[in-house]
């Protein structure tokens, strides 16, 4: 499955620590068209969504986010992944980066605020864009 | 002084809200290098900075943020105007865009976490930026 994870830097600074999210020059890097946050409340469960244009390069600023890909049709074979992205820690601090044509749902994993960056490569077209419910998928997320 | 305050879209969605941050056909967009988080501690200030070619365009999707600008030399003459960003309100929830040549320095006004998101024209080169201690300027942060 063609997904990236590209580690990101935490920086400790006085008074207020410093996250890296992208540069034009870094992997992943598929262009600009937008950004705008997603929160997801703790527990619950956004998707299914799947991008027909879009490269979608996600940071976690805040909390803990489960990402859940796959890369087949709702109720046919396929391969699932699953990430979780937080600033907790410098192994769970990464940038995951998709390509268009995957299926993603995500899960707020963290106790208070679960937000989401999407760096997406264009502007928000709904038309781009495929919904299913979550009941579609075979993904068990477990309580 | 030449700053852009951009209303953004907050939008309701069940389990977790969605915040408007900048596209690339938005007023104040000046191209891009590079997106990084600054948190900013409750009650701390970080500054002071100016950039000499870096266009920020500012957005605070956690807590509350007070910005100052300067457009003045340390000790000289300027307009101060200070902007308080927050994802609280309609009101509150804008963009910053601040274009090189201006003083900067900013505060955490929320009780938790101050989260700034700075979408910056170019990625991060130390030498295009000049530093100064709070106590150079006379602005007066209040308690």
């Amino acid at each position: 499955m063609d997904i990236l994870l590209t580690p990101l830097r935490r920086i400790p600074v006085v008074r207020g620590d410093v996250f890296h999210a992208i540069k034009a020059s870094a992997p992943g890097f598929a262009g600009f068209g937008e950004a705008y946050f997603s929160s997801v409340d703790t527990g619950a469960i956004k998707g299914w969504k799947r991008h027909r244009e879009m490269t979608m390069n996600l940071v976690v600023p805040s909390g803990a986010v489960e990402f859940v890909l796959f890369d087949g049709e709702p109720g046919g074979a396929g391969e699932y992944r699953s990430v979780t992205l937080s600033p907790a820690s410098d192994e769970s601090y990464q940038r995951l980066t998709v390509p268009p044509g995957l299926w993603m749902a995500f899960a707020g994993r963290g106790g208070g605020l679960n937000l989401v960056l999407n760096f997406a490569s264009i502007e928000h077209r709904p038309d781009e864009a495929d919904n299913r419910p979550l009941e579609d998928f075979a993904w068990n997320w477990g309580p």
